[in-house]
């Protein structure tokens, strides 16, 4: 647990709240924020989905062991699952909101190992989902920390070992039918074996050098002085600008005006629109709307039957 | 073969060189810009590494077969393969070499698929290579262009079958010791089963976005005027911009002043010179210069016996 304290993002004056679900990686968490910052700034919450039958009576069981072991608040959660997006993700989103309401304010310490972040690298990379979800997930982004993300998930196992902690495997770990579940039983062990190891460091350092450079896009791309007083979109500010940044200027700007999420499809027309297109042209965005391009500018319409004639679109 | 003229990075007025080995991809290819650009316009050359017996009666036999399908010019280069960085790196590099002189100033294609991109992009993720090289391979970098990376290896493979083209296997396609093979033959079929296909596409995608983002950076951190009328590096213009921007202009300074490849480590630890060194403290780079903060400036001085006792080492 050494290489806990030098990832964990800052100081926790206030203490922080550990999500705990009773597997290796979450109690060595715990342990680990024991030891570092004293039982006093460690809170512990665990969450119970009420998915799997006796996951109220397990919660209860984890939360005395904790207190056992020195934990002085541990807060048990209970969350309803709703079906949106399918079940991991309705889950993960119950849960995340109950951690941050019971953290209050606390930065919430998830247990993510590098072995997590390999994979979610690897699935983000074959999933085609861009640059964004191969650069994984990050040690600290408001209120979220993840201190164990440099550590694998055998060191986790094996502090728990040590130290005496029981550790509860979730069924669902071992059933093949999670994706995640069997990329990290069958992909990553096959490449491994054909690379001659290191796979998981490896997708760690690509994730967090590819963090870096999203980080500066983003930052650059939320520097240009795009939108003028009314929310138009000023053309001359974004042609002399790379790619990467007038996409990234564009989707913001189009969100900022309430169209919806845009594909990669249509963000590239979008761009070309900036690029290539001539006053009246214009491309419908999700949300009802169109980026009509007008003398110098584009600027979002709701579309309206009138509107809907009056505009040429943009093939 | 529709993809072809859409995937083409541009007029290609003088004519075309097309790299040929007899294989089912650069056969493709080739059939391709007979019926794009005609006979006279597609030019085609197969190398001879001398690597495997009988490659030199080979390479005269496709070049005979290919003038009998009407390409008018065809080179048969033979080049002498060395063992610097690996057989398979020295015989890309005598490759690319013998293609660029044969070419006489045409663009060189090459018939890489979606295929070879989502293996590349695989190998480059798993071997935390970086963003670059998880970028893959360019549809166009002068002279190298790849007509075919939107195309599915099965795509050329039917093609050669309808057109009655004969394909010749390289051998060492099929022998598991290369690691691009197992990555074809064990990993990315896996990955497909595990998520349910379109896997490839989905590298191919995010190499895509990921190539816009890098050439992005690239052009931002060329354009930042740091460096001074005697080569020194100014802080001033680099502090208050993003880590991603930082390293590019610190590693193109340090390259442009006779340092050696950094790699990400020394990168971190000179980027730490920028933002937190003191006046005198240094970073020792390979190619035997070191990198020494001065007021306002890093500059970079050859390493001496009198340089290396006056300068405190930043640790």
């Amino acid at each position: 647990m050494r290489a806990f304290a030098d990832a964990h993002p800052g100081p926790v004056a206030g203490g922080v709240l550990v999500a705990c679900s009773g597997g290796a990686d979450s109690l060595a968490l715990v342990a680990g924020c024991l030891a570092e910052f004293g039982p006093a700034a460690t809170h512990v919450a665990t969450v119970d989905h009420g998915l799997q039958a006796g996951s109220d009576r397990r919660a209860v069981e984890l939360a005395d062991r904790l207190r056992e072991r020195g934990v002085p608040v541990v807060h048990v959660l209970t969350v309803q699952v709703g079906t949106d997006g399918g079940l991991e993700a309705a889950a993960r989103s119950a849960r995340y909101e109950a951690l941050v309401a019971a953290a209050g304010g606390r930065p919430v310490l998830l247990g993510h190992t590098a072995d997590d972040q390999a994979e979610t690298v690897l699935l983000g990379l074959a999933r085609g989902s861009g640059p964004r979800s191969v650069a994984g997930m990050s040690a600290w982004r408001t209120p979220w920390g993840r201190p164990l993300l440099g550590i694998r998930r055998s060191d986790t196992e094996n502090a728990c070992r040590e130290q005496g902690l029981e550790v509860w495997n979730d069924p669902h770990n071992s059933e093949s039918r999670f994706t995640r579940v069997r990329l990290r039983r069958e992909v990553l062990p096959l490449l491994e074996d054909v690379l001659g190891g290191g796979v998981g460091p490896a997708l760690g350092r690509t994730a967090a050098l590819m963090a870096d450079d999203l980080a500066a896009l983003d930052e650059l791309a939320a520097a240009v002085p795009a939108v003028d007083v009314d929310g138009g979109l000023l053309l001359a500010t974004l042609t002399d600008r790379p790619r990467a940044i007038r996409t990234r200027v564009l989707r913001r700007w189009a969100g900022a005006g309430g169209a919806g999420q845009l594909t990669a499809d249509l963000l590239g027309r979008l761009d070309r629109l900036v690029t290539d297109g001539r006053t009246g042209q214009a491309v419908r965005l999700p949300g009802a709307v169109d980026a009509v391009r007008r003398r110098g500018r584009l600027v979002l319409e709701p579309v309206t039957r009138v509107d809907h004639t009056a505009v040429r679109m943009e093939s």
